[in-house]
This record gives structure tokens, C-alpha cells and sequence, in this order.
């Protein structure tokens, strides 16, 4: 039977966890049946960006061009994972009207949180102004207004939003729901109440 | 029954007819049930290449870029289509290593039959020297050297040249022999053809 294509936009400052969270969703979308394929800002910049820098009008090409790829992609009935900042606002929503199924992820952290955590060391260089144009401390994001999914990567783990993420694609039956699986004690357990309320 | 992506690379001069073929390939494999994608220099022009130029770096980017997003569509069982003069055959040999399925059709046309035809006029101004790094006037055309089909646009109808590609893919069993349909005229010939050796 042939799925449904469409396009699971992430967008959040960086280190929000962005990548980590579409390749999760990736690994359980493939072993659910689906074709999928990951643009990342890896896979962008080598393959599609080469030569782009951060100004406001190339940071649009950007967003656009892995915009027309995710839209070649959807109606081709491919799941098109974006995993892409994408600051701003008006460009987010022009792709959006391209795409016939679009889910907007929003991946909200605090920016207290990732100047902490800088795994890459990128927000003390920003903040003490060593690196420019960097979103979130000199260049500005604007947040979705109504995304289809918030994840708060800065309190939950990425299995907790990896998980709200899927529910949300079943909810919008972009995605089958799937028999719950239980483990051997979770039965167990389950067979106990069921005993304890007399339906066993 | 899921069909097999693979991409169909048109190369040659500009007026060659890379488009129109691609247009009518795409319409007889849609025809044939399979998902195409054409990627001609428009769609390029205005998707993936905004802001690049003429030189051979910048070609090369532009070939690459559509290499690239013809590799995700062929892993997904699309079938793509590009319609670029493509004029340096080191990458689209790169191009070709790094797909599965490549088919290579070399719109053959001599310079002479492009410059007295000069559908945009735009040989006429590169003879005269008023448009540079024309390819095939002053900037190379490298034909390939072993290329699955070669079509002579010069001298053979779009119908014909179509007709070979189609042959050739149903030879590579990358797109299903259909049953040939015949028109009553056709019928009415073969039973006499028949009857005439006493087989019917």
C-alpha cells in the first residue's frame, strides 16, 4: 500500500536539537513502511547551499531551496524531514502554501539553556561577539505562531518529543497507528489488573 | 506494483531539444503509470541556481545540484528528468557514480543546423560575440563518449527520437514493454499478412 508523502519541518535556534530529533523520527518512520528522506544543514550546505552566507536574503535562498526540494519530494509520496533554523517567520509560511502537507515542529529551548549546554561552543563565541549574525543572540528568530507540534527540547527528552511528534502524524493520519507493542512485564502487569477487575 | 526510479540525463547544445523531449518522455511514462519529476533549466534557474553565472565552477555547481536532488528522487522510485546542456562529461560521469540508475541521452545536433534554426536567436548573438561563454561557440561542449542513447535531433522527428529512448529503457527492463496497440487500418494489413503466409 502506498503512504502519503509530506513534509515534517524542524525549526528552532541551534543546538534545539533540531537533527537529533529528525533522525529519531526518521529511524521510526522507515521501519513503519515509509520512504524518508533527511535534509539537514550537513546535507544542505554540501549539496544545495554551497557559497550561501548569513544574510537575510541568503539565509531565504536557503530556506527556499530545501523548500523545493521538500516539495518535489512530498507529492512524490516521500516523508521530507527539514531540519533547518529557519528564522524567519514569512518564509516558513510561503513554504508551507507550496507544500501540500506540511507539519511544522517547533523546537523550543530557552536560550539560557543552550548558552549552557553550547556543545559546539558556538553561543560563547556569539555572545562574546567573536561570531556574527548568529540566530538568537544578534539576528533575530521568530518563533511559529501555531505550530502543528511544540517540542520543549530544553525539559524533555528527545524520546518524549520524538513520541508527541508521532501522535500528532497519527492524529492527522499522515502516519498508521500502530498496534501497541507490550514488553513481557508490561503484559504481565497488564494481565494483573485485568484479574484484579475480574475481565480475566 | 511499485516501479523503479531512475533519472534520464538529457545533455547537449542549447535548441538541441532536451526539453522537448523530456516533456514528451514525461508525458509517456506518466501515461505508463510511473512518477516523473522533470528538471529543466527553468525549474532549475528558478529553484536550485538563483545567482549562479557561466563559468566552469559555476556550471559545475549547478550540474551537481541537479545531480543531486535527481539522486533523491531516484532512491524514492521516482523517475527523474534533467534537461541541461550538462557540456562537461567529468561531471556528469560524477553524477552518474553516484545513481543507481543513470541513462544518459545525448541530443545530438550540428552547429550549423542549431545556428540556422536559432529558435531564441541567441546563436546569432554569440557569433557575433555579443553573448559570451556560449557552449559550443566559445565555451566547450565535451560529447559523451559512451551515452545509453543517442538521439539525432537534426535530422529525426521528436516522435522517432522519443520512441528510441522508450526502446532503450524497456531494453535496460527499467520501464515495462507494453503490449503494441494496433490501429483497424494496421489489424486489417496483418490478417492479409497472415492469411497471405496461411496462418490464419
Amino acid at each position: 500500500m502506498e503512504q502519503k508523502g509530506f513534509t515534517l519541518w524542524f525549526t528552532g535556534l541551534s543546538g534545539a536539537g533540531k537533527t537529533t530529533l529528525a533522525r529519531l523520527v526518521e529511524t521510526e518512520l522507515v521501519a513503519r513502511g515509509h520512504k524518508v528522506e533527511v535534509l539537514d544543514g550537513d546535507v544542505v550546505r554540501t549539496n544545495l547551499s554551497k557559497g550561501l552566507g548569513f544574510s537575510k536574503e541568503d539565509r531565504d535562498t536557503n530556506i527556499r531551496r530545501i523548500g523545493f526540494v521538500c516539495h518535489l519530494l512530498t507529492r512524490n509520496d516521500v516523508v521530507a524531514i527539514a531540519a533547518a533554523i529557519s528564522p524567519y517567520r514569512e518564509i516558513r509560511d510561503e513554504i508551507r502554501e507550496q507544500i501540500s502537507w506540511f507539519v511544522e515542529v517547533y523546537c523550543e529551548c530557552p536560550l539560557e539553556v543552550l548558552a549552557e549546554r553550547d556543545v559546539k561552543g558556538l553561543y560563547k563565541k556569539a555572545l562574546a561577539g567573536e561570531i556574527k549574525n548568529f540566530t538568537g543572540v544578534d539576528d533575530p528568530y521568530e518563533a511559529p505562531v501555531s505550530p502543528e507540534v511544540i517540542v520543549h527540547t530544553g525539559n524533555e527528552s528527545p524520546e518524549e518529543s520524538v513520541a508527541r511528534i508521532i501522535t500528532r502524524l497519527e492524529e492527522m493520519s499522515l502516519v498508521e497507528e500502530t498496534e501497541r507493542v507490550f514488553s513481557e512485564g508490561e503484559e504481565a502487569e497488564l494481565r494483573r489488573r485485568l484479574e484484579a477487575l475480574g475481565y480475566v
